[in-house]
């Protein structure tokens, strides 16, 4: 097992990408961690061996201090601005990332890191448990926010990165941004949760919860152990993700690109065919996901998600978490988001000012629902662009 | 086949319900509708035999003229002010239905059906197919919101009642309530529907194919023909109901009633258990549900709420629907309603300011959600209490 990471540069991204993989400098590489260094969880379990996967683009300054570190949501992964290995489709964040764009590759080093517990090359629970030689399923221990922010500081320590310029994520992404912030307060110099929370909402705990009970109601998830009969939950895994991709809509951006419009038809044929084109949508929505993502990892990432409650952490009081901080914060929600609505996003806001930190507010209008993170929100690309910029100087980095 | 109603007046309330059944003059019954008498379905199939289980309340006066029509929503049924057979639960709407109260049992005579495609007593797929012997499964037509309706018309001729005072309805019930007043324009005096829209959203149709897809995915739906193997896809229509449920209320009265509390521990576990109340109160939703209701019923009404649109049927106006009207409307909608918006609503109550009709609109203010109109909200009490009143007067119907 070797203590320092590899590098993959031999992956093939599919034709077409080679040009961006290399103008962004994308190096895709796998960090080990032997029983020398076990990951501490919350729930006292100590995780050895383990390994994170990440993707890297740009380049390292002389004194590491351009790193922007991105995190990433629910289903995301490591490969915000390459190509996906699975499915070949582009990067999730390349209106983000890029030469010229707000997390500029020409200036910053960008790191994304595969978040503990999910399926993308860290370890998760459809890894070898070393202790049976079969795959985790629920024997791997649950784990949770800081879990995740916890081994990412450990790749930090790892390639010897100090602190982070800036600590960027969406959704599951700015709970791990808060969870930096308030966790490594000297480490993180600039600090963006977008469309995000505090604290997972009971209606939000609700959905994961109809979600992971769709995984568990599928006979092909068998009590979690489907990998070591080759099987897959993926009927169950489907209606998981068909349930919760309405909740990163609006109804407006529904009405706006399906309405009652039906697919391919022009009447309704009286049965349960997908006469509506939201329902075929839908439908490809469950079935494609199911190729790319693991259940048990849908089960662990989303417990983790309503397990977060950054306040508790700090007796109760929000503001606690952020005591002292020097970090400078840019908080973003959308005016359309109802899974993570703008009200979350100011409670962090008004603990943030409670604390007396130095912190930008924008609710940006948009009829995209939480998703609009991850689209073309230029409103999100100027204000984000020009916090980033800003804090960029103020960091003394050459512009 | 009985030509008239079978009056069953000998079915058994739970003990302590008696009393209320007395005081309402509760009746159980149940139409039979032969060869003679074939509903003519939207689908072009004439649907023969079939029943209607309905249950009165109160007493028809001499000239018929005091008729209060409810129709019931998706998961609904004809007990209304009578206990459930299966569940034993009490009416589902004794807070709206009884001596004194805005559908007052000692001025009207009320009468709820179980609606066509349902599971109660009127004739869906879980019924006997005479063509084969066993039962219909996916086999029963697929029916719409005017089907239902056509079926309810029938039984009224049936009773040798010619017009209803009123009409009223909630969420689908709302739908065959408009559906009435644009069918039988001349047989409707006064119309209120609740917490409704004239055509089902892409937002909802997408939330209902997430549940057809849960109950699909249940290896024991096989193509769904459970009954004849004594079968049920429990875990898939419990799944469907989970997800549906979280939509009847809203992020307020969830954060209310279960914000992040934890369910008889004191700390989170660390597993996939029923941490979270919210969790713990979704899961007996889901497992109570299965056991009074049929997973292919839930298909088939969701697919008729599905096709709902009322404006389709007139040329894409829904003041159409509604031309020269004389029936008065009461349209209500509920501030923290995200499934049937108040602007959904409004919609109708445009439509009929166009077609010059008599209408009163309120918009209730509740943090309860779509299921305010099921639960003990003063304000709708008054309002629909009063509006009732009133057209009571204007009928002429005695004090």
């Amino acid at each position: 097992m070797s203590e320092r990471p590899e590098r993959q540069a031999d992956r093939r991204p599919p034709q077409g990408a080679d040009s961006d993989a290399m103008r962004f400098n994308a190096v895709s590489a796998v960090a080990h961690f032997g029983p020398e260094a076990p990951l501490a969880l919350d729930s006292g379990v100590l995780l050895t061996p383990f390994q994170i996967a990440y993707e890297t683009y740009g380049t390292l300054n002389a004194d590491k201090s351009n790193v922007v570190l991105i995190c990433h949501a629910l289903t995301g992964d490591q490969y915000a601005a390459s190509p996906h290995p699975v499915t070949g489709k582009a990067g999730w964040w390349l209106t983000m990332v890029g030469p010229g764009l707000p997390i500029d590759t020409d200036r910053y080093f960008v790191i994304c890191q595969n978040v503990l517990g999910s399926c993308m090359g860290t370890t998760g629970p459809k890894d070898i448990d070393p202790a049976t030689g079969k795959a985790y399923g629920l024997s791997f221990p649950v784990i949770t926010i800081a879990d995740m922010v916890r081994a990412q500081a450990m790749l930090l320590d790892r390639l010897g990165i100090d602190d982070l310029f800036c600590v960027i994520g969406g959704s599951m992404g700015g709970m791990q941004t808060l969870q930096w912030a308030a966790a490594y307060p000297h480490r993180v110099f600039a600090a963006i949760p977008i469309a995000t929370a505090a604290r997972h909402s009971a209606q939000n705990i609700a959905f994961h919860e109809v979600g992971r009970q769709a995984i568990m109601a599928d006979p092909d998830w068998q009590s979690g152990t489907y990998l070591n009969d080759a099987k897959n939950p993926a009927k169950g895994l489907a209606v998981a993700r068909m349930a919760a991709h309405i909740t990163y809509l609006s109804e407006a951006a529904l009405h706006r690109k399906f309405g009652r419009n039906l697919q391919n038809r022009e009447k309704i044929t009286y049965g349960f065919d997908a006469d509506f084109q939201i329902e075929s949508y839908l439908r490809h929505q469950g079935m494609s996901f199911v190729d790319r993502f693991d259940a048990n990892s849908y089960l662990y990432i989303t417990r983790a998600m309503d397990y977060f409650d950054l306040a508790a952490d700090y007796g109760g009081v929000l503001a606690n978490a952020f005591k002292g901080t020097t970090t400078r914060f840019c908080v973003a929600s959308f005016t359309s988001d109802w899974l993570f609505p703008t009200s979350g996003n100011r409670q962090i806001v008004h603990a943030l000012n409670a604390a007396a930190a130095n912190v930008s507010f924008v609710e940006i209008d948009t009829d995209k629902g939480h998703d609009a993170f991850l689209l073309d929100e230029p409103e999100m690309f100027s204000t984000l662009g020009g916090f980033i910029g800003s804090a960029a100087k103020r960091r003394g980095l050459p512009a």
